[in-house]
């Protein structure tokens, strides 16, 4: 037994006092914090509230072999691109956390280091949440967000005949974690591929533009993999898709041998948070090739026949949802 | 293998369908329900949003053999008490469930039974959430609530000379559980000590009628035991309390032997989700001495010495907090 014992309420103020919610512009949202029963936030009028969580967990979404600071970021991170897939902003966020008292010390400050990292990156304040003892570390995040009334972006509006767009490479974030499961010791976070993997960049500022100048007719973040999330898409608008081109991750020769198929990768790797969106035709000339350099590159159009299609080496092949579900093996 | 596999989005639609949240009152707050991104929530103008989140996993909160229904219920019974605790109005929810693919089935279909019966009662509609597979079954609920701005009542406003109140018969819950636990087979819900455990009831309206009064300082619910809550509301307001009378468990004939010093347990045991709240002396004769049928009772008193104490047979003992504390054995 380690010879501090931790208590919940000590947990609570090691949390709290790392996230001083009224010391910076993202707290202003925030009427009240951790430390009651319950956190109040104050809603901006005329706009909606986002409301999404996410669970990550130990041994499903990571390994205990992750960097804590890269699960830190990465549990805000994910939820947080939720909120760039409807063109809105997020404000708070609670966190839902179970740990080993065995990690209530070193690990949790560096997991806290990564949370506060990405809490200030996306302007997104730790406004409360739970924490109990679990043998396995498990994460629960849910963001709060806002986007003006009626504005955001959903899944259910593409139509057909819009183009389909993807922003970035796909294929990247499963490569990266190809190579980190291949990486003896502790994993290294140099290389991009990994980077992506470990500390994703939800696209904020391009699905807010987007949603801005009233671009996009449906939107949606690509978490589970592009074969997966886009059957999602033209589920939600009942419609189908047939895809020309998929911009894919590029194989270095340290990479030759673990990312063999990169169109795989790119069709069915996930954990990319690229964003996914649809534009009509007419409007598709106002897409810039590329946003504050990220590349956004139009890989097909949505049909009326309700299949996925994809056209390669002159032929069209159907293409089936395998994606990451948890409840497939 | 099961026949019919599961898959993510099938337990989705089951859960949606189960949902429909626009048919009914409690949805109309929901612009956007499940199956998007996120979900999108209309906030009332001159409100604030309370926003709480609770654990609810296997074996630390309730164990396999708990009736999935009492389980259904439970977990969002416990995270609206928070709201109760603030005075405000439940409005949605986000459920996060992680289960064994066994569970996808007859146990989901109970387990849905029980959400759905406490989101109609508590008028508090599903708006979104998060599911995954697990070898153990983890819930994650959270809550989004409303109140007039300004109006939350906090743990942090008790003054030295107020009243100190609670709602209820201390410790029920707890005897409930021993209860349970001895039992051999399924667990009856028939007695009421073991339906205060399995079907807890936020005191919604009470807190909102304290709230609308004006009448308390300070309040919050007590889920971890008096002795910890009483503690955490005293540490918030930097002061302290001397109690003098505590309204108990009645024991019958058949719990004598479980609940064999009934100070304790209504001292220490957790889970009966009764309201704490403290009063200034000159309004206290507003406090009913009961409302709609529960018992209101002032236990004691707020004190400036940061004490916790207790008045027991003409001696005054202290008070160590030891209700429920997940890090401590």
């Amino acid at each position: 037994m380690p010879r501090n014992r931790q208590n919940e309420d000590s947990i609570l103020r090691k949390i709290s006092d790392r996230f001083p919610s009224s010391s910076w512009k993202a707290g202003q949202s925030i009427a009240l914090g951790i430390g009651d029963d319950a956190s109040l936030f104050r809603p901006k009028p005329g706009h909606e509230t986002i409301l999404t969580c996410d669970w990550f967990l130990e041994g499903t979404h990571f390994l205990r072999r992750h960097p804590p600071d890269a699960v830190g970021w990465k549990c805000l991170a994910r939820a947080v691109s939720d909120v760039a897939a409807m063109g809105g902003t997020p404000r708070c966020f609670l966190l839902s956390l179970a740990l080993p008292e065995t990690h209530a010390g070193r690990w949790l400050d560096l997991f806290l280091g990564g949370l506060q990292r990405a809490s200030r990156k996306f302007q997104c304040a730790l406004a409360g949440g739970d924490t109990t003892r679990r043998n396995e570390i498990l994460i629960n995040v849910t963001v709060v967000g806002e986007v003006p009334a009626g504005h955001a972006v959903l899944r259910s509006g593409a139509r057909a005949g819009d183009l389909v767009y993807v922003s970035g490479r796909l294929g990247e974030a499963e490569l990266g974690l190809r190579i980190l499961q291949q990486s003896k010791g502790a994993p290294s976070n140099k290389s991009p591929l990994t980077k992506k993997h470990l500390y994703p960049e939800p696209h904020l500022a391009l699905g807010q533009w987007l949603a801005k100048e009233g671009l996009p007719t449906a939107m949606m973040d690509l978490s589970d993999g592009l074969s997966t999330d886009l059957s999602r898409l033209c589920a939600a608008s009942t419609v189908g898709a047939q895809l020309h081109i998929i911009p894919q991750v590029q194989l270095q020769d340290a990479t030759l041998e673990l990312g063999r198929d990169p169109l795989q990768l790119a069709l069915h790797g996930g954990d990319d948070y690229e964003l996914l969106f649809t534009v009509p035709p007419g409007r598709a000339k106002l897409v810039p090739n590329s946003f504050r350099g990220v590349r956004l590159t139009a890989i097909g159009r949505i049909t009326r026949n309700r299949e996925l299609l994809l056209k390669k080496n002159g032929r069209v092949i159907q293409l089936t949802p395998s994606g990451w579900d948890p409840f497939r093996e």
